[in-house]
């Protein structure tokens, strides 16, 4: 698999791209990469082929010689997730798999049920842990962006993030919706275009409570959606939602 | 959660049906069950409610009151997978969420590539710590049949699991093909029925060799797919592909 770094440097072929700190040591000290040898740089605008054009070892820098667009990995239809909180390690297991999915980001939610209370003073220690899997896995599975990585406290942070947003459709996963499920829901509203992002909530163990419920419907005007009725864990339930929106908008290789 | 049991026992309503055993064990030890609780008893032909009639704490069984049919928690369309056998407890993931999600059954494949090459001896243990975690995840997941699982240690034994599985249509998905999305092909061919399995083939790390593709398209008519641009780790690209093929057919709630 061919290298790759991610930058938010715009770009353009044939210019050379100096690169140094953690990037210039897992270039230099962990791929220990060599002159001559291609390279993915990605961008928000794109990723580019480059080469290595040197290596200066005793710095741990290497400068790139860009080349060229590769073609893009990115889904047409931007997806997030709001995760309530699960226990252990889950949001590894999640944030991992929804990225190499294709998520464009994921919210982690302190909810009702959930077990694990962030401590305000390990939150940050916790994003970067976060963020690094997302890196990780943006660029095993040859992504274009590393998903942003959120926490919200709080419902008003939700609703904040969900302001950010822009116009966004929210699909709430309830076990308790038993009518209308995520197919017959999507093919329905022919309105909504992929302009817009879809947000796929899903609740920790044990799901949403209806203070909660209430919330989403009420003040968020989500709409609740059955995933049929096999009941999923919480860490698969997203990637599974994801991939069915991916499915229904041809981002799964069309 | 209702505790659940899965038997093989053909049900009427009205009848009583007595668990001893591993079964009884587990009632009676582990759940710690009361007499005139709710429990599920699925069966291969459906699953039925039933209450805790009698317990017996010494020789660790009850006797179950067989009540009404529940409604089927099974996918209409029969899906399998064959997954290259993967490193370390991948297995493990992969058998939980497929099963969650709904296959009918897995195919462990001694691919090419597979790293992990199971000795002969070990075998039978590896079977049933593979089935016990099938099973668990479809009593989590509140499954009416726990989910077969099986080894093939040669081609010739995936061809005789195909074989028996009748008419099927076998997917493989294969990081090199870039023309044909899985939507476009389920979408593609109509003459294919419900009533007819769905195979979903994933290589293990690395993919399928050459000689594996020529195999799976020659011998057995398997047809390549992709899942998209985004390179998923082998222990994704299972529960993924399943899940498209099941919103495909109004499998995840309609």
């Amino acid at each position: 698999m061919m290298p790759r770094v991610f930058t938010n440097t715009r770009l353009t072929a044939g210019e050379s791209l100096p690169l140094s700190g953690e990037d210039g040591h897992h270039f230099v000290r962990v791929l220990r990469v060599k002159k001559g040898e291609e390279v993915a740089v990605a961008t928000p605008a794109g990723t580019y082929l480059a080469t290595v054009e040197q290596v200066r070892t005793a710095e741990a820098t290497v400068v790139l010689s860009v080349l060229s667009r590769l073609p893009s990995h990115e889904s047409a239809q931007q997806i997030f997730l709001i995760q309530g909180i699960p226990k252990g390690d889950k949001v590894d297991t999640i944030l991992q798999k929804c990225t190499e999915v294709g998520v464009a980001g994921v919210l982690l939610m302190q909810a009702k049920r959930s077990v694990v209370q962030l401590e305000a003073k390990k939150l940050s220690g916790r994003l970067s842990r976060w963020e690094k899997i997302a890196q990780e896995a943006a660029s095993q599975s040859q992504r274009d962006v590393v998903p942003v990585v959120r926490y919200a406290s709080t419902r008003q942070e939700v609703k904040e993030f969900l302001h950010r947003l822009g116009t966004s459709r929210v699909l709430l996963l309830d076990e308790e919706e038993q009518t209308t499920g995520i197919r017959t829901l999507l093919q329905r509203t022919k309105t909504f275009t992929p302009a817009n992002a879809i947000v796929i909530a899903v609740g920790p163990e044990g799901g949403w409570d209806d203070s909660e419920r209430d919330w989403w419907h009420n003040e968020v005007g989500a709409e609740a959606v059955s995933i049929g009725p096999r009941i999923l864990r919480t860490e698969t339930a997203g990637v599974v939602a994801v991939s069915a929106v991916l499915y229904e908008y041809g981002q799964l290789g069309g």
